[in-house]
């Protein structure tokens, strides 16, 4: 039995191409005392998996070439050499990369209960993206009842998260994605109350008809245009929380900053950034929170599950073109 | 007796030109009952004058064509038809535009005492650019003990408050400004740590330079390329204060947007506007404090005073050649 990994071969310039990585088979290592087998499930494609392998410094180091490329993922522990706290047939997630398997002491790694919901919501809903949402949109959003909440990248794992809690905090929420598909996803089944279609609409018309009196929270996902647009239609003391910019991910040349940013000066507005990391102590509180308003049917999850680790580079694509519907997720067990 | 005015002729494009505004004569007007005639003795010239003769929204209506150019103000009561408040010879500051005399009900007018400091100190350091620093830096900025504080336009009106204050709160001070006469001015006059000069460094190693740790609040009075490069060295939740944007006003092309700004991802970091006139309520309180730092020598003052109101386009073109020391004054007293 090997264990098939997927490593990084080089450092893309602008959109990553089929010989950034590398697919080997290494021998799996056997569990040293206090060590577990883990065979990971499913892998959580993210576009932050972009930034990880430019050689900058940011909130984390960048995986090196010849590493396993990093990634969330879920899986069971098929071996335990004395594990103080894992057993066999325990499902954890944590950091286990692009790769079937993991031999490990289980740092950063946290249990879960597949009775509750499914391994794939685990790296979705209740994982990294809906942490960042529920984080980003309630301590940095800072959103109160009755405010008018955008969120772009709204049909993806983290801005479905957005988009949902503000609704069920009491706000107007508006989210923007990209064809007719994902909108009517977002106000028929996730009960936003507008989307906008950023591949068929001008985004600051859209902006203006839903949210006349402009915008009191953004969540960007995205960056580049269409955080213009939002700052073009902000109100007073409006919040903008910078989660990320997919659109400038790929980017050959430099990335665009947003010109219209001295409407936070007019607006006495707020940008900021976040890192879900930061509130890794608060995990276990949001999860019980957001698996209660799942359990309500209040918050609705979406995976869009692919299969086969071969099929990395294909699916993480998929990030980028915003062919997939909801959160992306690769399964890797055989 | 007549009263010269400076109108708005024209909407300029980039740097305004000598035919952006037109000196005619008219007569005075007499007050009526419950008005005062005021003699305007000085004039504030302030960047944000540049975006105010603009049609487009922002945190003040435009001046319109035909109307008297907006300006901070200060002169003499030397007529009182009945006033409620003011009496021949109280010194009144407030909004009296380009002009030599004002006949109003004086609302939006405060005395001031001419004995605790000079005219000119009242429209510079005790004024709105004082103010405007005094509550960027504490309110926005929210600087403690121990801060590094990085400000740009550092020699002028705002900027000099900004890193006094600093300094007064415990800071590391380090200032950008045009040329080794400022620089000099702010580390040997002004008690800054550092100074840059962005004429003749690279902003970008200044900073790392004298941040070598980074820098925890960045109080921008200039945008473009300086915001970028302070972008780059920021530390962990480190706050940018909005003030203004002084190398984008004359653009004939869009802004530039600060392509760094997804450091304040990185960084968990903050950028917030902020205008002056949301602290109206607390200018008594702050100008008491700051005169009192001036008293006691911790807070200088300098004004750079122009003379006459035809001399108006020559000495309003110093804000942005920067050939000017500290806050720019023209005497419009005859």
């Amino acid at each position: 039995m090997t264990n098939k990994q997927l490593l990084l071969a080089k450092r893309p310039t602008g959109m990553p191409d089929r010989d950034t990585w590398n697919l080997t088979s290494t021998p799996i290592r056997e569990p040293e005392a206090g060590e577990v087998l883990i065979e990971n499930h499913y892998i959580s494609l993210d576009p932050a998996m972009r930034g990880w392998i430019n050689d900058s410094p940011s909130y984390i180091p960048p995986v090196q070439i010849g590493e396993v490329m990093r990634a969330g993922t879920i899986g069971k522990v098929i071996k335990s050499n004395n594990h103080s706290k894992y057993k066999v047939g325990d499902v954890l997630t944590g950091w286990g990369g692009v790769q079937q398997f993991l031999t490990t002491e289980g740092e950063g790694y946290y249990p879960v209960d597949t009775n509750l919901a499914p391994m794939t919501t685990y790296i979705g809903t209740l994982g990294m993206p809906g942490m960042t949402a529920y984080f980003g949109i309630q301590e940095v959003g800072k959103i109160k009842e009755g405010d008018v909440v955008l969120v772009s990248g709204a049909a993806g794992a983290v801005g479905s998260v957005v988009g949902q809690i503000a609704k069920i905090k009491g706000c107007r929420v508006i989210g923007i994605a990209g064809g007719p598909e994902k909108c009517k996803y977002l106000t028929d089944e996730l009960g936003f109350d507008g989307a906008i279609d950023y591949k068929n609409e001008k985004v600051s018309a859209g902006i203006k008809t839903h949210c006349p009196k402009g915008i009191d929270v953004y969540f960007d996902n995205v960056g580049g245009e269409i955080l213009d647009a939002a700052l073009g239609r902000l109100r007073m003391h409006a919040r903008i929380v910078i989660c990320g910019a997919i659109s400038q991910y790929n980017n050959t040349t430099a990335i665009k900053g947003p010109s219209n940013y001295l409407a936070l000066l007019v607006k006495r507005a707020t940008m900021q950034g976040m890192v879900v990391m930061d509130y890794a102590n608060d995990y276990g509180k949001a999860a019980k929170e957001m698996g209660g308003w799942m359990a309500e049917g209040k918050l609705k999850s979406r995976e869009d599950v692919y299969e086969g680790i071969d099929q990395f580079y294909e699916t993480f694509q998929r990030l980028f073109t915003g062919e997939k519907q909801g959160k992306l997720v690769l399964k890797v067990k055989e």
